[in-house]
């Protein structure tokens, strides 16, 4: 008989999501009419800019006519798209990428995902914790994590906790990992970590062997000078690092679908035998196997992205809603609530005052100011204690929000 | 150190349209001045139809203006176009089906290779001689099939060769399977299967535990009215089988990405403790984790092909693609040469004249007629002897191929 893949069982069935959904709902129910303002999931609310919407169209146009139509493109993305991407996001920071070390895909949810495919199941996955759960539970799935324990840690993990300490930077672990994910401009916490923290992952990974999966989804919303946008800006992260990217929250591509994922052509990885394979080749035979290219109007959209006026409007953006996190910062601060974040990611870490954990005051918010955001908790158990404020958001509902926060604290 | 997945070192690396490729451009640089014609890849040509391209348009406009954009989407697909789907492909045709059972997505050719993630490595796995080549490949790079010998079949799937004498489709397997993947309008052999061929399997699947993949993606290009266009015509398939369909062939979706996938949710498999898991399920948990739903554009413009005005020009463009394989057939046939399919499948299946094989008979199509198939025996042993020519194609190309061909034989 049909056997199912016995590790989805292991998943745990309280996602964070749902279990949010589930209270916003029965506090719906009881309170119709109160008006809820939502600054919990990360997502955008801006329109297409101008420069990309025009390049959209026109992708559409062209798929009208039979001389301009486009079947089935290259699976790893358009040339035009590739080279873009290369010259703006890498080669213009000094950062030694090429266009044809670059898949075009349609998410990094997706490429996050399913990245771990191509590796064998006896790697040791290291995460952050807190941590994005998708990459948890593709691991999960696969098969790389045993069971979970009562609170959700999996014991064939190895969990990197991130403290207001380290500035929420994951510590190199002390028990080897082979692959490592790190995300930054870090989801939830909003922190980024330094030339010099990388630094010293790069270096780890060439030392151990290792991988780096490096998810820098929210590098356009990096404010600091000094702060790296990509890990191929620290010398030798080539040989040891994959890199995730997303036209999702910098051109408001959530539900346009484009993102892209760096498979440097030095990276190896061992066989079994002992063999060096090129890490490249597989996720090429990976992609081109399951995976039949982005649309092609999308992917006119998403190059647009890279012209002049591309980058302004883009720009305007994510001002805008790096203007929100400002707001989010200083109305807290001034509080006396403490935040982390907000500077280089979309999103503000706050600090639940004392005595309140991370649903505590989830609940209380929602009760009190009918606003809902993400409890720490939910990203993992060094999230407890804190509160995760997404600044995607449009200007009147932030201010709203900050106004009945205020009446709280 | 990390280790690679071994099991993508099982594959085999020369695969079929690379392996044209290679000899296509040896020709074209050895002849510079020859015009050829491609009928090998099974890819559209034809533009976009006027309301589906109107419709485009009017999402991607939908998403310049902030009251009306879309961030993330249901993971499953919008409401609007499960519904037009269940209704118009099934509810239509008597097969019960919702549109909760739907799973809207960028492609076939994702679906089928993405589905046996959910399912355990212990199932044996059945496919038909000649394939399609990505169930195999992803079953391979999941470690589900052993090494390839030297014709290259693997030693842990199931082969059911699909022969003239059965009408090209797959005979019930002595050897017990737990997954069979079925592909009716088939690619490649342009055969369909009658609903007492459906039917044999359906009651096979029932009486074994075992779960039908069935790949419908050409169903739009049935002409008999007799032939079943989804397995849930057949009763009880609800309870055995997964349905694949796309928008890729029938309204020219090639190049713009949306399928679906319809798993029932009365579909149940085991878990190796015994307990009875629900494949919907599971394969939502799946979906939500590794994807993030089809650009609101593109699903915008799938639900314009189930408008009065787009099913008209859906309709046309496959009348279009097929009267190419009617014409096909006629030449062929008037030449002496024996061809099968082209009725209901946009594929006409040509058998080699005798003496040839499959890449002879590429050979000289390409060297004296310079018209480009794809040789049967690149989908698998039993393909030996024939030659795959696809109907999509603008009509003056198929005409000149036609009579270029006609001169050589």
């Amino acid at each position: 008989m049909a056997q199912i893949n016995d590790n989805f069982l292991k998943l745990k069935a309280g996602y964070l999501f749902p279990e949010i959904s589930r209270r916003v709902t029965a506090f719906q129910e009881a309170n119709p009419d109160a008006k809820l303002i939502k600054l919990g999931i990360g997502d955008v609310v801006k329109g297409l800019t101008p420069a990309i919407a025009k390049a959209f169209h026109e992708g559409v146009d062209e798929m009208t006519k039979d001389d301009s139509f486009k079947g089935y493109g290259p699976e790893q993305g358009y040339g035009f798209l590739r080279e873009a991407i290369a010259e703006n996001e890498f080669q213009s920071r000094g950062a030694d990428i090429s266009a044809d070390e670059i898949f075009v895909s349609d998410g990094s949810k997706c490429d996050s995902g399913n990245i771990q495919e191509i590796f064998g199941l006896n790697n040791v996955v290291a995460v952050s914790d807190p941590v994005y759960p998708v990459y948890v539970d593709t691991n999960v799935m696969a098969g790389r994590t045993g069971e979970a324990d009562d609170e959700g840690q999996y014991e064939g993990l190895v969990y990197m906790p991130c403290t207001a300490e380290s500035g929420f930077a994951p510590s190199i672990p002390e028990k080897h990992a082979d692959l490592i994910y790190l995300c930054s401009p870090n989801n939830p916490t909003g922190s980024v970590m330094s030339k010099d923290q990388l630094k010293a992952w790069v270096d780890y990974a060439k030392k151990e062997g290792s991988i780096i999966l490096f998810d820098a989804a929210y590098e356009a919303f990096i404010s600091e000078d000094d702060k790296p946008h990509s890990i191929y800006e620290i010398e030798g992260a080539r040989d040891v690092a994959i890199e995730f990217r997303s036209f999702s929250k910098s051109a408001g591509f959530t539900g346009v679908r484009c993102a892209f994922t760096v498979v440097p052509k030095t990276l190896m990885a061992k066989s079994s035998s002992g063999e060096s394979v090129s890490v490249h080749s597989l996720w090429n035979r990976r992609h081109c196997t399951k995976f039949n290219g982005v649309s092609y109007p999308v992917q006119k959209a998403a190059a647009a992205a890279y012209s002049p006026e591309g980058k302004a409007e883009v720009r305007a953006l994510v001002s805008g809603y790096m203007e929100n996190a400002a707001l989010v910062r200083e109305r807290f601060t001034s509080r006396g609530v403490k935040v982390f974040g907000g500077i280089n990611a979309p999103y503000v870490w706050v600090e639940a005052p004392k005595g309140l954990s991370s649903w505590d005051l989830f609940d209380k918010l929602l009760s009190e100011a009918q606003v809902v955001g993400t409890p720490g908790a939910g990203f993992g158990a060094a999230g407890e204690g804190y509160f995760r404020i997404s600044a995607f958001a449009h200007r009147e509902n932030v201010l709203e929000a900050l106004d009945r926060i205020e009446k709280i604290f």
